[in-house]
């Protein structure tokens, strides 16, 4: 590495990539307009009011969040329609109330308590989905369970105030395929399953409903929307070493990465320590040769950094160091108080870790993390 | 639990039980004035300036911290004796020479660049540590490689502001350790090699060194300090579920869980949905017949929280997301839009990832996380 690159840098930082970003929202815009479905974009990866602009000259107008305090987060930066893909926090409520005075807001639901306690609050319209588990078995009514669905959507029509928009999905187990046709077929039959809950539905007059699927590795890797309204990715802004690894991206397309200082070397056992641990990373990995890796270590330069280094991973951490494992031969071009990259192998958690970031071209972005009040206040 | 308890968490959100905090300080305490050595609290776990504070009625004057950012913090907050156990960071080495001027900064070095960079730097005294690696292999030059060792004591002894104060080592072995036993065996083994090391020195005439050890299950579980001038566990003040599970401490000398709303309950699998993520908890687990946990769930009660659920456990985490795995007779005293507790699998992550924390008695504890600059800021 150039001595001389980023002599600014002390603490290990994300840095972002706005070329590859720029693609990589473009090819997601273009593959939804060919398919005919919205592009609801998830806010979680990048969690910024300042990413969230780059966005917009695409012509996105809604978008997805993690949280209602995420949803207030970007409603104070002029989102206008945003859902919030989490189950209800009933906690929340007076948030909910709230927000749906000034946006368009959208919610999920899965039992007649959620349906109940958002009918007492709320006194404008809300945008209700109902949350289906189409197999990932994470939460939601479980797709084969019509007359569940059924009757819990007929609850949400009953109710003055809330909108009945349709079913929603994520269909987390694309994460866990072994292969890029395997996330294919797993998004394929999710979308299927999704369609004969609507489509039963239909049968039984709760009709008009739209389907809303998302996630990164489906929606990267299929050509295939049929049925499918809106999509709702989120990773896909930045991909990561977990994205890569599934074939949902190609290194290439990977926007995100963290410079971290090199601090100690040991090269008798291939290692060098940096500073950068789980509180910087996050502690989610890719598994490689049964190897667990928190990351794919890169040289830095002056347009970015280099394709992976062959082997180069991190690949134990403690609370602030990583220890980086590398072939013998790139140490000579390191040195202690230098830079080294690495992608993490999940850019959610960094981000959210780290909760600010700067691009290639030395501009800081802030995120929710350190814009909002401390996580844990009401 | 009391459907009024807590009326205003409406995220997650850790508490602490006072208490058990002065219970698990006097330990540690009366442990190192019985055994006569030095307790210098490594204060990564708690982050806190407010929290510092319980630490000084016991006549605590030196601190530990992992970064040089974290030095600058509690130095700012009155600290005077502060040692960074963490290699030199060349890229901060200005951050040395500032806190250099006005506390008692000590700092590691394991090789020559560290020396260099170091004398170069500083017109103050600077107590400097050789960091030994006896046996975790994260790093540190290899206690049984006394010649460099010796060799870089004396390096250092030739700098005119560098104070060789003495040898460091951070015995990580222990957290893999099966029982407590191979704890106190490892703990000692460390110890053992350091005095080696020390002897090996002074037999070549560089002597007065000190010995400083520290980790939580060693000084935790072992009576015995032959040969060690300073400890310096930090986890103790919190204690986790990592250290419960590795008999470090006992289940109710844990003084930290985090409150998480209840949001959906899938009781046909045992399994609630709470707010409470990757983001939250951080990714650590400690593993159970097999299966990775990532916390274990409590009631919390108007005293603070009962003994675990038996078999309660967080054995899921998503980005906000966390899947609580419950026996079947528990559902029925819980609510959706209630809350339970979980025990962090390990806590100082927690504490890093959340940022602050409130005391049972509902004191707001502001951490370093949130009160200093955005980590990634030089």
């Amino acid at each position: 590495m150039n001595p001389t690159l980023y002599p600014d840098i002390s603490r290990p930082t994300l840095l972002i990539d706005p070329q590859r970003v720029q693609k990589n929202i473009q090819r997601m815009v273009e593959k939804a307009n060919t398919a005919g479905v919205r592009l609801r974009p998830h806010f979680k990866t990048h969690q910024s009011a300042q990413a969230g602009e780059w966005f917009r000259p695409f012509g996105i107008q809604a978008i997805t969040v993690s949280s209602l305090e995420m949803a207030a987060y970007f409603a104070g930066h002029g989102w206008k329609d945003i859902l919030v893909a989490f189950p209800l926090n009933l906690r929340q409520i007076n948030l909910v109330r709230r927000l749906s005075e000034f946006i368009r807001l959208g919610v999920l639901v899965e039992c007649a308590g959620h349906v109940e306690a958002l009918a007492d609050a709320v006194e404008r319209p809300v945008d209700v989905w109902i949350k289906i588990d189409s197999g990932s078995r994470r939460t939601g009514l479980a797709w084969n369970d019509s007359h569940a669905v059924l009757d819990l959507a007929g609850h949400v029509r009953q109710q003055p105030h809330l909108n009945l928009r349709g079913l929603l999905t994520h269909a987390g187990e694309t994460y866990q395929s072994q292969n890029p046709d395997e996330v294919v077929q797993r998004f394929r039959r999710s979308n299927q399953r999704m369609n004969q809950v609507r489509q039963f539905l239909e049968q039984n007059g709760i009709d008009g409903l739209e389907v809303s699927v998302g996630d990164t590795p489906g929606c990267s890797l299929s050509d295939n929307f049929e049925g499918v309204d809106e999509i709702r990715p989120g990773n896909f802004v930045f991909y990561d070493a977990q994205m890569a690894q599934l074939g949902a991206c190609r290194e290439a397309d990977i926007a995100a990465v963290v410079a971290c200082p090199l601090v100690a070397f040991h090269p008798e056992r291939q290692e060098a320590v940096i500073y950068g641990g789980a509180v910087h990373f996050s502690k989610d990995s890719v598994t490689e040769n049964g190897i667990a890796a928190y990351g794919w270590a890169v040289l830095l330069n002056e347009r970015g950094w280099s394709p992976r280094i062959p082997g180069g991973a991190l690949v134990r951490l403690s609370q602030e160091h990583g220890i980086v494992r590398l072939p013998p031969e790139v140490f000579s071009s390191l040195t202690i108080g230098g830079l080294i990259g690495v992608i993490p192998a999940h850019v959610c958690l960094t981000v959210s870790a780290l909760g600010v970031y700067r691009t290639l071209q030395g501009e800081w972005i802030e995120t929710f993390v350190r814009a909002s009040a401390p996580a844990g206040r009401g």
